[in-house]
């Protein structure tokens, strides 16, 4: 097995020790900035006092709404001067959420996205198509930096443009792409179009991630493409991507833990929960000396694998995301996440595009209700063959959730849609639900 | 006076000794790759024999057609997986041209952008809003990283979502703009919808190129904005921008010397035009290892400026270009770039957006006749008063042509469109004009 950076490797001791130094120092650096001085004080917490990493606990949590509060830059360890790089969260009408870089953080977050590409299998004499968009969005020169440090001949292809894509994809014998899976999906239908076998490309890796997408569909576009498809994660306050992602064993994604010190904790009391337990992801950065940010609420969900990593490396993985806090449904005392039945009913061929969960009070007791649109082939009039299909989607359901949803197949286009967007969860509980 | 590179200063003679030599090493490494290794045993020519820089007139010229001819590689002086950068034309039909850059010539690349950047008074300390498409176009990630190189806190905002440029503009006190030119016309017209006068922002410099523009246009930017507006010249063939740039005298671009050898040819015989006379840049790369091109014709026309530069560069400069040679128009034995029309129009208050040029054929003799657009307020019923403007608008463009056009006014919109692009030049003389 070979390795980007010695650092993937260190023991679990070593890579704890060099934690605990590099977040004294980073505490010390926050400390430098209007807004951590404030929050230190506050807490009458100083960082010299840390003496373990558990110490970090004695911090308040940092919010969006923190950041949004500091713009545009109250929280610079360093003078403006020495910032040369800024990404902002995209609306044009409330605060942006700003972070700046300074060319030391540029280069340790791309050399944490070399790594990465690195772990996926790709090498400097892979050909590396970029297909997200550039700008203010951290994935586009976020991955671009990352495969230019890499040393792969980098295609910066933009978003959209499929035709060009394919052309790029084809004439340079494309073995890299990073893609949002829902376009992967889209642009398989111009392959098809264009009368093109995506297996017959080069193509052999794909580093997905952006939005959030199912086993299936990673199983579905490894099928469609003949590839290999990586998850990524990563989120613009803790840089962007490059934050955690799969190795080669495709189960979890390893915390660059020399950079960052994860915590997972309850959402509802911010206390940790125990390993392996779902919680929401909180972050520091530990090498970030122009905006370091301690304690960042992610508002991810997710829980750390406990079991060892085949591959070799010791940095701890996170979960598939299962989804936002603020998506979590309540049913019945049990926590549940539309992620959760997306992915079971994705998995079913006969399910279409949409679907909508509804959550119902029935006197003192919640239910949950699951419409589910039906694909046109398989909304046959036969009654006897619906049930079926019905009773199996409910079982799927109960494996998954540990509640028993009520189950209604419903035609193609039937489900209501705003503005385009498919809603999926209607909560019919009244207000203290 | 300061300066980014030692290189600006050299005197005439060390720049001239240091291009030989960089010309020598550029040659031998072309010579690498299948395409000059064919080209210059056609002609019989060796590297090794280059003994002054007139030498390299024993080279046949590299059109747009050899690029397009060499697709996908064949330009390459080094391995492909040595390539860390490709930059591709935008035509989904037809066959693109391609340029590649190593790790090395990147380098070089952005420390050339941000030596123009400089030059043009930008510093560190600059907050600098890079408003143009990043991705496969070069402006958007040569900018980029010239910003990055020179210590800018940079601000990759790309193209488009003018409330949002207006924003980042306000919010971060943005001193620094790479912005094109009808671009920052149309948002100065945002800025009076929301009540902002741009005068009022903290920005100082734009950086103006990419597509063709007139000094009338220049000098109406810096009155809108309250800055100083600076020309570009790049093309994607000699990497982008970064090629030749105005210093603070804004007159005529220097040429980056040490880093292209830069001649002016006769469009029609390829022989070199003596200074201060209009004609065809020629280009050749003295400082990229991946790809050199040598003797590029860019179809660019324009002129050295003689007289040395009060800035104390010895860089000679280039005129702003007179137009591409494809569209310069012979009428009565004399050459004439729509561009210099343009420029005339555009300077006069009664011009609209519009105009048409045509060339007509009355027996033997050829005539030019240019119809104008005149605005709204300017249309008026008294036949004297237009008359006049008539008058003036011929007498202007007879100074600048050296020919007498014949002058109609027409009403807004009564001018001919190509799927909403104006059409500007309309050739009626039949073949062989
Ligand atoms: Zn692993
Ligand atoms: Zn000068």
């Amino acid at each position: 097995m070979v390795y980007y950076d010695a650092a993937e490797t260190l023991s679990r001791v070593e890579i704890e020790r060099l934690q605990l130094e590099r977040l004294r120092a980073s505490l010390k650096q926050a400390a430098k900035s209007p807004f951590y001085a404030k929050h230190f004080a506050a807490c009458d917490f100083d960082p010299a006092s840390v003496a373990t990493l558990a110490d970090v606990r004695r911090i308040p949590f940092t919010t969006k709404q923190h950041l949004r509060d500091s713009y545009p830059d109250a929280m610079l360890a360093m003078p403006l001067s020495e910032m040369v790089r800024m990404h902002a969260s995209s609306g044009t009408t409330g605060t942006p959420t700003v972070i700046y870089h300074t060319q030391n953080d540029l280069d340790w977050w791309a050399s944490l996205m070399a790594r990465c590409m690195y772990m996926a299998g790709l090498r400097r004499t892979d050909v590396f198509q970029n297909m997200s968009g550039y700008g203010l969005f951290t994935g586009g020169l976020g991955i671009h930096y990352g495969a230019e440090r890499l040393g792969c001949l980098t295609i910066p292809a933009g978003a959209g443009n499929s035709h060009r894509q394919i052309k790029l994809l084809t004439d340079f014998k494309v073995t890299g792409i990073h893609i949002i899976p829902s376009y992967a999906l889209y642009l398989s239908a111009v392959f098809a179009e264009l009368g093109i076998d995506p297996k017959s490309l080069s193509l052999r890796i794909a580093l997905v991630g952006a939005e959030p997408y199912t086993e299936e569909t990673r199983r579905r576009l490894e099928e469609i493409y003949g590839i290999k498809a990586y998850n990524s994660y990563g989120l613009s306050e803790m840089n962007g991507p490059g934050v955690a992602f799969e190795c080669q064993e495709q189960h979890g994604m390893h915390v660059w833990e020399d950079a960052y010190l994860a915590e997972i904790v309850d959402p509802a009391t911010g206390e940790p929960v125990p390993d392996g337990e779902l919680g929401e992801l909180v972050m520091t950065t530990l090498g970030r000396e122009g905006m370091p940010v301690v304690r960042y609420r992610t508002r991810d969900m997710t829980r750390f694998l406990t079991e060892p990593c085949p591959c070799g490396r010791v940095h701890r993985r996170i979960d598939r995301l299962h989804g936002r806090c603020d998506d979590m449904l309540i049913v019945k005392g049990v926590n549940i996440f539309p992620m959760q039945i997306e992915r079971v009913l994705m998995a079913m061929p006969e399910v279409g595009q949409d679907y909508l969960i509804v959550l119902e009070r029935d006197g003192y007791i919640d239910n949950i209700r699951v419409k589910v649109e039906i694909r046109d082939e398989y909304f046959v009039e036969d009654m006897r063959q619906l049930g079926a299909l019905q009773k199996r989607i409910a079982a799927r359901l109960r494996d998954e959730l540990l509640v028993t949803p009520k189950v209604e197949l419903v035609e193609r286009n039937s489900l209501p849609k705003t503005e385009g967007k498919a809603t999926r969860v209607l909560d019919m509980r009244g207000n203290g639900a």
